[in-house]
């Protein structure tokens, strides 16, 4: 039997979250974390309605994660956000020291990796999933933003 | 007359946090933020109790310093916080914009100098502001949990 929980169903699941994000005027990025195929935590960008930089996706599922899970690393749990996380959220990742990061488009300008933030060494990367659908949503959001 | 508003001033006010997290079996790590003189935010560490590695006194007092603004930008805001900020810290600091950033003791492990977290060019950083008291509060911290 085809295993249906790939790194591209999940990553959809994020992908609508940002599109929550995106319809509520906040720059669409989504996440989930998932933990033996199960999703223990959903979030998008809220640093808008909450006038909060610290409401990034990624931060309230870690917290969420880490409430669900009854403690505070998130062992055997994957990450799915749909860009790349900025120094905030991978230095938030690297002590949750989580088992694996998907995520979807690069963030040339502030995404951990240019910025030279460093991970847990636990921890995996994906990158690309989906990331033409995730950065079409970022492109069409700053496009709506000009008008 | 004498001005009383002295960084060291403000520093004991986030000394007394770390103190409350010691009290609480947290790693003590304590922050205020000032604007004009006025402290609106204070907070302590509290990753343990909370389950949550998000819970460092400074993002704590970054959330609560923007409720109060009313904004997500902490322009004409200090930090004051007892240990050297980390990766994620930092990283929300970058993202406030905040003005000023006073700490005390350096953290050579961890501290976002030494992994090379990038902050907001606008901001100005102190360091070394009541240092000892600071370093001298995580050694008796780190001695009574080998006990």
């Amino acid at each position: 039997m085809e295993n249906i929980f790939t790194d591209e169903y999940f990553m959809k699941k994020a992908l609508q979250e940002a599109e929550m994000a995106f319809d509520k005027g906040e720059i669409p990025v989504g996440a989930i974390i998932v933990v033996n195929n199960t999703i223990i935590a959903r979030s998008h960008n809220l640093t808008e309605m909450l006038h909060d930089v610290t409401a990034h996706a990624e931060m309230q599922s870690i917290t969420a994660a880490a409430n669900f899970l009854g403690g505070k690393y998130l062992k055997d749990c994957t990450l799915y956000v749909t860009l790349e996380p900025c120094q905030m959220c991978a230095g938030a990742l690297y002590w949750s020291q989580i088992t694996k990061i998907v995520f979807g488009a690069r963030d040339e300008q502030r995404g951990f990796m240019v910025m030279g933030t460093k991970l847990h060494p636990k921890t995996a990367v994906v990158s690309g999933v989906m990331a033409n659908e995730a950065a079409d949503l970022m492109k069409r959001f700053f496009i709506s933003r000009r008008k």
